[in-house]
C-alpha cells in the first residue's frame, strides 16, 4: 500500500487574479470580491448537468508551486509551529487543494464564483457540491484557530487582498 | 496541461467495518455510530500534531475500487440522472473521496473518529482541519438534494447501518 501510486489527471484550470502565491488569501473567505473561474475539459463538460442549483462548491485542486513537504508548519494564521495536518498549508504530502466556493453561474464549460484564493493556472481535479444535509458540522473546537481572533485572521489570511 | 499526469501517495489506510462498497453509508451523517481508524504511515505521524484540538476533520482518500468514470450518474439519495459534480458519487474522473467525520482522538499514528462512511483498505491521501473560520457557509441552495426529505435521506443514505 505505501508505495502504491495513484494517478490523478487535471478534469480543467483554474483562472484568478492571483499571480504570485504569496499574495494569495488563504482561504475564500478572506477573498470576497474575488471573482474566478474554472474552465473544465470538453469531456468533463456534460458532469457539470445540475451543479448550478448549489449556492456553494468545494473546488479540490493541485497545488502545483509547491515543491516540498513539511511535517511542522507556522500556519498563515499564526506564528507557532503546527502540525501540517491540523492547518490548511500546502505543504503537504500530498499538495491537494480544498476550497468552498460561492458558485455563480455555470456557463457552457466555464464556471463563475466568486472567493477565489487559487492561484491562477492551477490544476482543478474535482467539484463537489456543498450541501445543508452533509456538509454543515457543530463545531465545538477549532483547535489552535481559537486562539486567533477575527480582526488578526481576516487581516493575515487576506494577504493584501483588498475587497472589490 | 490537459495531459498532465499528477502522483499521489497514500499517507495511510482507513480502517472500518465496511467491507461491501454497497452496504456503505453514502455519508458520514448517516454513519453515526460506525467508528473508524486512519492509521498513518510512520513517515507521517509528526505532521498529526495539534489535530486533536479540532472536533471535526476532513478526511480526503481514494476510491480505490471504483473502475468507471461517468459524467451522467442517479445519486444515491435520488432516482434522478444528475451531472456527476453535482453528486458525490464515486464515478468521477479522479476518484477522490471527501469524508467530514468527528475526531475522537489521535492515539500515535492513529486517528479514531466516528461517522466512518468509508470502506476498510481506503488509501488515505489527506487530513485537513474542518474548522468554523473556514468552513460553516451559509447555504442558500443545495440543488436538487433540496428535493429530498430528511427521512428519505436516512433512509437511503444509511444503506443498511443500524446506529451501534
Amino acid at each position: 500500500m505505501k508505495d502504491t501510486r495513484i494517478i490523478y489527471k487535471p478534469i480543467g484550470i483554474i483562472r484568478s487574479e492571483h499571480k504570485l502565491a504569496e499574495k494569495t488569501p488563504i482561504q475564500p473567505v478572506y477573498a470576497k470580491g474575488c471573482k474566478g473561474q474554472a474552465e473544465i475539459f470538453d469531456e468533463f463538460a456534460e458532469g457539470l448537468a445540475d451543479l448550478d442549483g448549489f449556492s456553494h462548491i468545494y473546488l479540490i485542486y493541485h497545488f502545483h508551486q509547491v515543491r516540498e513537504t513539511r511535517m511542522i508548519v507556522k500556519p498563515f494564521l499564526q506564528d507557532v509551529d503546527r502540525g501540517i495536518f491540523s492547518t490548511r498549508a500546502p505543504f503537504r504530502p500530498n499538495p491537494v487543494g480544498l476550497s468552498i466556493v460561492d458558485l455563480i453561474k455555470v456557463e457552457g464549460n466555464l464556471i463563475h464564483f466568486d472567493g477565489a484564493d487559487i492561484l491562477d493556472g492551477t490544476p482543478l481535479l474535482d467539484i463537489k457540491p456543498y450541501t445543508e444535509k452533509f456538509d454543515l458540522h457543530d463545531v465545538k473546537k477549532s483547535g489552535w484557530q481559537d486562539e486567533v481572533d477575527e480582526e488578526t485572521a481576516h487581516r493575515r489570511g487576506k494577504r493584501g487582498h483588498r475587497p472589490s
